[in-house]
């Protein structure tokens, strides 16, 4: 998949949605029964599947679906159905044309107690693609990009699916009628539900990671071509990326690209790893809290992140930045989506803080006992656990300022801000909380929340970023030849440094020092001219092959030429 | 065309391209003979025409295009020719199908002299759309939108254009072979021959701020009756504009728009008030220092805000923003070349930089000299006269924060803010251009250059807006009743807040103290929260017509609703 994306991203999303969304919901949700009865064919494409979820009236919220799924012990199945216009699935991928089948979520009630959420394997066309009773399709129309995936709409009038098609290897009906659950609470049982949606995350996390690579191998290579101005009368014009603002347009996002890739990368082996364990009874375990944090903030994160380099290397390519034939601006728009898909960025950077806000407490409240049971984020959250968590806000006055190039400081910047943050958020809300309702509350931290969880989301991929400089630098003779040890550290270094410099908050919250933060701004102007001397090598690292460039990253002048009209 | 750019953009932008650009060219650069010849088909669309300055080769550096206009006595006319591939004309709206005649900029050679960039007008195919001998056109492809424009190339083969097809207003050739020119010196020669580009800039900069405003409605209007999540069990769930993260992410987008439409009216009032001067010759007075700077930087702060207003508004809206229906995608994807053409907007704001390094200069020498005469830059830069201007980086300490509430507050931190960020700058670049040439002196500080133009175009914005909320607060009685003095003044205070909050080097500058900035975050929370409660009648006042608005800005469910299959 991350390779097909390179080629186009809506094949690559078609992709997904069948084996991720709809064949890893039945993976992870399924019998160990149904799992072997339905996963062959779905590997095998015979049985396409798509995903349905999302309604018109709930995206964000999806544990207020409005379809329903009633027992009915007679007939030995459940009616499901669309209850009103809201409750239509919406933006369903494949449900347009492709699919036959679909996971379809739904409110189960079993004589007459709402369960909740619920997934049902339901044939929405026959083979042939002819309708099937009782089931209504739709395109949901053009999109601003994404086009050759058809998403479409579900309504569904009163069809009754076998009992055998609820995905139960979590919970079921039984032929007398009795639900059973592996899980203790509606939450926990509600969270189980959306297991394939943070594995989709995680693989949203390195999809777009490629996209912005693809965008970046363009721009860097037209930037080493493209000319604008004599620097002296007389003299051949400047390459564009001889100029510092060009130069830190796109060595800003080329560093970050390196870093997210390596998060990324982590991310998607620590889900594959926990996905081939089982519990005792032979049961896949439940997405774990780290994971469904991880994923959320990684795929909010990386995917803003893209779609800004793109958008940065659509205007550093200028015009032709624009030209279809030169693929930036169409794979900027076929991304665009991602920001919202499987999670709106903002909801999910909402959902980190809440859960960070529970360790909080779980670390104040153990270090108060004296020790005690800390919370299960591991490293991600490791900082949570030192003196300076709960601290006051600022860190004791340092005499001069610290050396900005040193690996330390920009670890020490962030491990602070994201420390300070925490314990303001925590501080606010908690005071908030006494004074209002939750609701309110939460709004009184809104923005203090997702500025919270980009910092210690920042730590991570510091952390994982600093790891793999020190692996690198560790490597045998060989490893050093290949050249990959001063970008690899050159990036970490210059992404991290940027996160610093770009918001105010890490100066707000004492992290860094005003008087740090010039020098901080000059070591990201030495650390872009350091990186665009390497820059064609990173570029060409990323290993995409030629013919999914575009022109202006080879001869642009030859293509356009007369003689080729 | 600002009530066409809500209809169709690419409409507008051929509108503009035929009158602003390609007659703009002639009614600014041509003698009165040759307007009273062109000017009425040109405006009965009669004479349809493009402007073709861009070449494959040459964009920002216009002065560097290659297309040759060699003076030939004996055929009485100019030999105009594509000596190389990168000398095509590119980019040229209108080229590909539209246009019969061009303004060509080619460089002018008379009797061995290259005199530099002149417009010629020229035929580029016959009335009936078919090819003219010696002119080779080709269409540019398909882009990332506006591709209702045909953007085309253009070729030429050694053709000849008469004298009379030479625009002479400024600079002629007579009959006899003798080139004059109007201005005394090569620079002041080629600057006049853009000046149809900055009015072109000053329509952009109105332009795109309705097309935030169109994307503002209608993911206003979408928020107020989306829901999601209920406040508290069994409630109604809660508005999407009932959060504050949501209310932040559309309101201080909202307060930029209703104060950059401001700054771009009272733009085109003033170039439009400009235009109709004439000298005592009665020809057109040239672009002032004032308009090409102030056009430059607004150009691009209004299309840098629009492209991400229109991003949030896209996301704000989750799926159905992406959705063709609803607009915000298409609009979004036609308007981001505005960041791009008639000047890059990184590049045009280290024009405005330039411009302003040479106007402190000469305030600096003035005050040194006790007096003298000041630059030409107006109100806008009345500030560069202060004390301020010049002296330590860091204002004086205050005693305790100040009230960030006050309107005074706010206009004092930009004030400051800028005048530190310049005498920074004119320092550094001091130093720099001591110690290297003028290219290496420039890149040292290409970041800071950048950051100051905008530090200086913010105060300006600042200006006019603060300067409509005077006016708004001491109109008559009926005029405060139409309830427009407190939506302005909220917007205004808003907007301002939010650059200063926006950005760290408010902070490393000393105009805003780090005691400061919790008031000012939280002032910027209070005022979305206000302008949240009267946004639906800011975006009325916008005055876009409901059938140009969305599906998602009425009644959605309906719309989807399966009736309508």
């Amino acid at each position: 998949m991350e390779a097909v994306a390179y080629l186009d991203h809506s094949l690559e999303v078609a992709i997904g949605v069948h084996v991720g969304l709809f064949g890893g919901t039945i993976a992870l949700l399924g019998s160990a029964a149904q799992a072997a009865k339905w996963l062959p064919p779905v590997e095998a494409h015979t049985m396409r599947g798509c995903f349905a979820l999302t309604e018109l009236g709930h995206g964000s919220n999806a544990r207020g679906i409005e379809t329903t799924a009633v027992w009915d012990g007679a007939a030995d199945g459940f009616v499901l159905h669309t209850p009103r216009e809201t409750a239509q699935k919406y933006w369903v991928g494949g449900a347009a044309e492709t699919a036959r089948w679909a996971t379809v979520f739904a409110q189960l009630t079993v004589g007459g107690d709402t369960v909740g959420v619920h997934p049902f394997v339901v044939r929405i066309r026959a083979d042939d693609g002819s309708p099937v009773p009782g089931v209504t399709t739709a395109d949901c129309g053009v999109k601003g990009g994404l086009n050759g995936v058809d998403n479409g709409r579900i309504w569904f009038d009163h069809v009754l699916v076998p009992r055998g098609h609820m995905l139960s290897g979590e919970n079921a009906v039984s032929a007398a009628g009795v639900y059973t659950s592996r899980h203790s609470t509606p939450d926990a049982r509600f969270a189980s539900q959306l297991a394939a949606l943070t594995g989709g995350r995680v693989g949203i996390s390195r999809l777009v990671n490629n996209q912005a690579k693809l965008g970046l191998t363009i721009a860097v290579r037209y930037a080493l071509s493209r000319r604008a101005f004599s620097p002296t009368p007389g003299a051949p014009e400047a390459r564009l990326l001889d100029y510092a603002s060009h130069r830190r347009r796109l060595m800003l996002p080329l560093a970050t690209t390196v870093v997210y890739s390596l998060a990324a990368g982590a991310l998607k082996d620590e889900w594959n790893s926990h996905a081939e364990l089982r519990d005792a009874a032979g049961r896949r375990l439940g997405v774990t809290k780290r994971l469904h944090v991880l994923s959320a903030g990684a795929k909010a994160l990386c995917s803003w992140h893209a779609r800004d380099a793109l958008q940065e290397c659509r205007e550093a390519c200028g015009g032709q930045g624009y030209k279809s034939d030169n693929r930036i601006a169409a794979v900027r728009a076929t991304h665009d989506i991602s920001c919202t898909f499987e999670g709106d960025n903002l909801v999910l950077m909402h959902t980190v803080a809440k859960a960070l806000l529970g360790d909080y407490a779980a670390v104040v409240g153990a270090r108060r006992r004296g020790g005690g049971k800390l919370p299960p984020f591991g490293e991600l959250l490791a900082f949570l656990n030192t003196p300076r968590m709960g601290a006051a806000p600022l860190p004791s006055p340092r005499v001069s300022p610290r050396d900005v190039d040193a690996p330390t400081f920009v670890t020490a910047v962030l491990r602070d801000h994201a420390a300070a943050s925490m314990t303001a958020l925590a501080t606010a809300y908690a005071a908030a909380i006494k004074a209002g309702t939750a609701f309110d509350a939460w709004n009184s931290v809104a923005t203090a929340a997702a500025d919270t969880a980009a910092a210690v989301m920042a730590v991570h991929a510091h952390a994982v970023g600093a790891a793999a400089v020190a692996a690198a630098a560790t490597a045998d003779a060989r490893a050093r030849r290949s050249g990959v040890a001063e970008p690899l550290a050159l990036a970490v270094h210059l992404h991290s440094l940027g996160v610093v410099a770009a918001s105010p908050g890490y100066l707000r919250s004492g992290a860094l020092r005003l008087d740090e933060a010039a020098a901080v701004e000059a070591a990201i102007e030495r650390g872009c001219t350091a990186l665009a001397e390497l820059s064609r090598g990173v570029v060409d690292a990323f290993g995409i092959p030629e013919r999914l460039l575009a022109p202006i990253a080879g001869d642009w002048v030859a293509h356009n030429s007369r003689a080729r009209l």
